[in-house]
């Protein structure tokens, strides 16, 4: 078990150590330390050998100037030039906030980013600001659109944050995929099935395979099948995909580059890197904001009030597991899976920084 | 078999005969019979005795004003005055459209609205000023929220309109559930159960009755259950709901009025009728529009030329099948079922207009 505090230090200077600024290392540092935090490790210290591999393989510039190459009142294009998708993210949240308190809303289109670990985290940005924060990446494809055995798309996720008065934020964050990639593993790892409707075969029949994606096999977007609304699951993921890509000039669909080192990049994308697409609303700009946040407690304190399933507790708001964990985890501290401690020791003797 | 202009002119004057401008009956008229033409017939002239009997009940307003109430240069709350949603629909839109025009970006949430048709209608508008065109819209509640037998939510649909240059445009237009409402009746009336995961019973357990929600039950979200992501179905159709209601000040989630005359509304809303959100994105306040069209085409091509399953033809890109059934039923007419015909020649002959 590790500390949050001793986490912190050793991302910090690890990506010091690699050449990002102080800044930027805390950000990425923060980032990857708020995943382990809210319970979502797939996204947090367990990425450190994959964004090292990137930067070592000169995909990820630890030094980018990421800078606006359009703009209106209320919208912009950043590009990322190749940072961390953390650095790109956080900029570019900052650019659509600025442009909702000018304006009322943002919205910023980024392109030339890579993978940027929790989208959660760029949508909670705007609660501070009594704004509503919106988010979505495309990411590196193994999700089949409906009707096809081609992986065209990512598990594209969707966040969004919006602020409440005596109640907590509203956070949802969830991929456009009935399950997030890395449980296919977890299903591997303990030997077992995987329910129908997360993947498929490479002849596009349903299979419980969950090894299934190294056979040429493909995730499903949510909804599972057609006849459970799969098509409905498709054009989510390609809003998402067309938000952040087309939008931005970013590679779309098939040609997103992968977000590990050890896969090669294709020869031919028609873009710049992974994309992103990020929004804020000020509330004010609808409503007063004390008005709002009293509405929304009302909205939450409705749901929260819903009558439960025979089989379960309590109906849950979007954000209230992630925000438990969160305090939880806070207190407890981390763990890491021995495999991960051990790759990141070997990152950590290679770069010449302790990690116990 | 009617022709398109028969019906047309015929629901233009029922609208005009009960008071409505005769701008504000065409507009109506036209939202109908493009639900006929796109294959959705559940929103097209089937609805003319629900509209009439909110109309008759005094919930709907037959000449509205239509106003903004508050507005920031990209942003405005409408209120609808109790329009017929159509009008207030096509009213709050253009509002939108109009903001992005001269910041980029235009964001409309309409509150003390009714229902607005097929949400794509709207969303449509965009594509005809190089705009991408969002829209969502609340509904009276049907839906439980993941672990609750509590019908807090709509099918809340989405709509995204996105255009291209030589392929058709993109169109999404989807409810945040499996399946429509008006699916369970077709299944009831063949005499056929429904596949799991479209409803449950009274006390939240997986059913396959089509007649469920008669005896208590409730349409899950997209997803079906929690092991197929219902949760994220969830927030989806929560994001619609506050994003149409707590933004406008309309009713929420288990308060929206119902959309047929014969239910009761509640007598302790806390908000002003259904909501509604719109939403305008120039795409030149991101790129010059030729370049982002050429590559939105890349991007349909793309997918379009995705390998089919085995069971399948080919790929289809969101709105191609309704763009297909509006050119075939644009020249051979619409059928409408007799029991809607019987309905409609009752409505007629107590309006004095001849319906055949």
């Amino acid at each position: 078990m590790y500390t949050i505090n001793y986490l912190r230090e050793f991302a910090q200077n690890l990506f010091s150590k690699i050449g990002c600024s102080s800044t930027n290392a805390a950000i990425i540092a923060d980032v990857l330390i708020r995943a382990e935090l809210r319970g979502i490790p797939s996204h947090g210290l367990l990425r450190i050998p994959d964004y090292i591999m990137l930067y070592e393989t000169g995909r990820i510039n630890p030094a980018p100037r990421v800078n606006i190459v359009h703009e209106t009142p209320s919208t912009a294009v950043v590009d990322g030039d190749k940072a961390f998708g953390m650095i790109a993210a956080k900029k570019s949240m900052q650019i659509a906030i600025e442009k909702a308190s000018s304006v009322g809303t943002g919205w910023v289109s980024t392109r030339n980013s890579n993978h940027f670990g929790i989208a959660g985290y760029y949508a909670m940005m705007a609660l501070e600001h009594d704004m509503i924060g919106i988010v979505m990446t495309n990411a590196n494809p193994l999700v089949a659109p409906t009707f096809s055995v081609s992986k065209f798309l990512g598990t594209n996720p969707i966040a969004v944050a919006i602020p409440a008065s005596k109640q907590p934020s509203f956070v949802a964050d969830f991929a456009t995929t009935p399950i997030a990639r890395g449980k296919l593993e977890i299903f591997s790892k303990k030997g077992l099935s995987v329910p129908f409707g997360y993947v498929q075969d490479k002849e596009g029949n349903p299979v419980n395979d969950p090894d299934i994606l190294k056979k040429g096999g493909a995730m499903l977007t949510l909804g599972g099948d057609y006849e459970h609304g799969s098509h409905k699951g498709y054009c989510l993921s390609s809003i998402v995909d067309i938000f952040s890509a087309i939008l931005s000039g970013a590679n779309f669909g098939p040609f997103v580059p992968p977000s590990v080192g050890y896969l090669p990049v294709l020869k031919n994308s028609p873009g710049l890197g992974t994309g992103h697409f990020f929004g804020a609303m000020r509330i004010d700009a609808f409503q007063p904001a004390e008005s709002f946040k009293n509405y929304m407690d009302t909205w939450i304190e409705t749901f929260r009030n819903a009558k439960p399933s025979d089989n379960y507790e309590k109906v849950l708001i979007p954000g209230d597991p992630e925000r438990e964990l969160e305090i939880i985890n806070a207190e407890k501290g981390i763990a890491l899976l021995p495999s991960v401690q051990n790759e990141i020791r070997t990152i950590a003797e290679k770069y010449k920084i302790s990690f116990a």
